[in-house]
């Protein structure tokens, strides 16, 4: 498996752009994405628990029923959800790329992200098709103007894409993600759009996804706030013609692996964007009776305020997270917990069999000063294991959440 | 049922103090308090679920599992948790003031607050028992001094006494709070001291506290992490001498109400007193499908890190309050969701039937810029109905839990 350049442009046959259309006031803003597969793609998609859905996703889940898409289109800036008028807004939407695209309407893939509870004017939307599928390229650029088409409150754009092999043959993936931002007055949101050549059944398709999202973009946490727009969109074109994924074996491994490549660097671009963040937390539990147990420690841990806030001021304060591992509801003997604070400075022991150790604060200090800090946390009770990703609680993150709307 | 001054020792036989012992390097900072009833009382209590529990929290429970009580010894700076010798300084605590009050040493509540992991020197403790025992007295001053034995970060002192009637006999019940407050390198505690000289019998008295909690400091949240160290308990030294309460009936209703007055005020004043906080949030579900439907929406929305940040703000985002109680988990239907928001300067409609209605945001900014603010949240599936009391989060939460411990 190799890096490449392209995100979402890298495998065969997928095309992007993105433009401002006029949702957002500010020009310089991309706010609308469009990608698009010269074949119709197999399609999974996976969506946000949260019982107030916006309004995309129910005419996306329709949309992809049969297992097939050739489109994705996504605005920012609004998230058409909790409106009378959402669902025709966001059917209007699939019909007018459509017919310019000259495809099927139910095979667009629909998404918005911004502010919830406010009408969407779908007319800059139709205004800007024309020139959003005129601009359709596969320059390595076509996939970062998609990408910024999609961003809200992000800092940074994300994309990666990845050869690899299924069979001897070449295959790419890559994807493109909007994390945890705000607008006016709007909630953390993430949507990912992930594009392959590979060659998979629909049913196989899907069941990579919901399969490696477990533990992936469910372990990621910002602000323990689910959105309502959340959505993982991977469509699969099967233009580098390996032979097809149709059921689980050595090929559905090796796209598996793929999969997870990119949704592991897209969750931990993410989480370090998350909203004022300023450092990566990544929290290894292993140790753990089961992986259930060692998930519901893992996520317990990143999503403690007060963890988060220590992160945030360098501090070892090991005694946060012997707190939130006692509160977290897992089967687990606190008394056999050891616990080490990692980063490229090194590692320290701070905490074993539940009680602290004498430990230097000037290298816990140094190392925690990183932008990249691993929570390491082994158990005494099992063999299993789990990943989380977070990010500190800063100023900026009550300050991007807390200042007035204008 | 009438407030009256006291605190923890307007209840007929009960004294209170409280010294500085030198724990705290702070000497203005009381940071030991004491309890004493002249007659041994009915003792109940609630603990912390976290599995981490602080070694006092084991002590006390063995001491008071004959139902009876008749001293509490608290101390601030040091939460005595996690450490190898905590229950032999815990039990060594308890014999040191038994032996100078010349009560049973299994007759006295210890409870400690403060940093946790690090050893606590009993030495301290015990030079000052003598001063803490010479001290007591039935002052006003001395609930207050106790109060403030017991304060780690909270910015005011948490106090209350009421008098009601059992039978036509006048009773007293009081009661003193520390909330969430954080030290060197602590995590949010709750600790509730209740004396009242009503006689009732202990099973009655757990059962009226159990029952209690449940609405009462169940449904507080600051930063939705559960402490090690919470505790609740209640004395009751029966020398009001009314017919005791040892069932259900008028007589134990009467003393319900009058403890959740009691509670309800203590859980207020901690919610306002939040870290960082600068508003008291309050969450009123109505028309539930049931009561645990009511509460975990009231506790979703008052643990949302976007809505405590929209508070903070004046910002009448009502699209969060909807999202938190779509992932709360709760059986609701969204789409009959009214939101207000209410403080004394009016209330406001901002959403129906789970979408944004028109109304004026200079109304709204002018309602959420006082300092208790209630967000009233109207579903449309059945009757039931709960409470949740919160705060805002500030820059000052991050500053207070993100500083370098020092």
């Amino acid at each position: 498996m190799k890096i490449i350049e392209g995100g979402v442009v890298a495998a065969k046959g997928f095309y992007a752009s993105g433009v401002h259309c006029g949702i957002r006031k500010n020009k310089t803003k991309k706010d609308l994405a469009l990608i698009y597969s010269e074949k119709k793609a197999s399609t999974a998609s996976v969506y946000t628990t949260n019982k107030v859905k916006g309004a995309p996703l129910t005419v996306t889940k329709e949309n992809i029923s049969d297992g097939y898409a050739q489109a994705v289109i996504c605005n920012s800036g609004n998230a058409n959800t909790c409106n009378a008028d959402g669902i025709e807004v966001a059917k209007s939407t699939c019909d007018a790329l459509a017919s310019v695209l000259k495809i099927n309407s139910n095979d667009v893939v629909v998404a918005s992200t911004g502010v919830i509870g406010q009408p969407l004017d779908i007319t800059p939307i139709v205004n800007a098709i024309p020139a959003l599928v005129d601009s359709l390229s596969k320059d390595e650029k076509a996939s970062k103007d998609a990408a910024e088409g999609i961003m809200t409150t992000d800092t940074r754009l994300k994309e990666i894409a990845v050869s690899f092999e299924v069979g001897g043959v070449e295959c790419k993936i890559g994807g493109i993600a909007k994390g945890s931002g705000m607008i006016h007055p709007n909630m953390a949101t993430m949507l990912v759009f992930i594009t392959t050549d590979a060659k998979i059944a629909p049913e196989m398709l899907q069941k990579a996804l919901s399969s490696d999202i477990k533990n992936t973009f469910n372990m990621v946490s910002v602000d323990g706030d689910t959105s309502t727009n959340d959505m993982v969109t991977v469509m699969a074109n099967g233009m580098a013609d390996n032979a097809i994924i149709d059921s689980e074996g050595e090929d559905f491994d090796a796209f598996m692996k793929a999969l997870n490549t990119v949704t592991v660097y897209l969750c931990r671009r993410i989480a370090a964007d998350g909203e004022g963040a300023t450092k990566l937390l990544e929290c290894e539990v292993s140790g753990a009776k089961d992986e259930q147990n060692a998930k519901i420690i893992a996520k317990s841990i990143i999503c403690s305020s007060l963890v988060k806030a220590a992160m945030f001021g360098s501090d070892a304060n090991w005694g946060r997270i012997l707190c939130a591992i006692g509160y977290s509801g897992a089967d687990v003997d606190v008394n056999r917990v050891d616990v080490f604070f990692k980063s490229s400075k090194g590692e320290i022991l701070v905490c074993e069999n539940g009680a602290g150790v004498d430990f230097s604060e000037e290298i816990a200090k140094e190392i925690l000063l990183e932008d990249e800090i691993t929570i390491v946390v082994k158990l005494g009770d099992g063999n299993a294991c789990a990943t989380s990703w977070g990010c500190d609680l800063t100023y900026d993150y009550v300050k991007i959440n807390g200042d007035y709307r204008t």
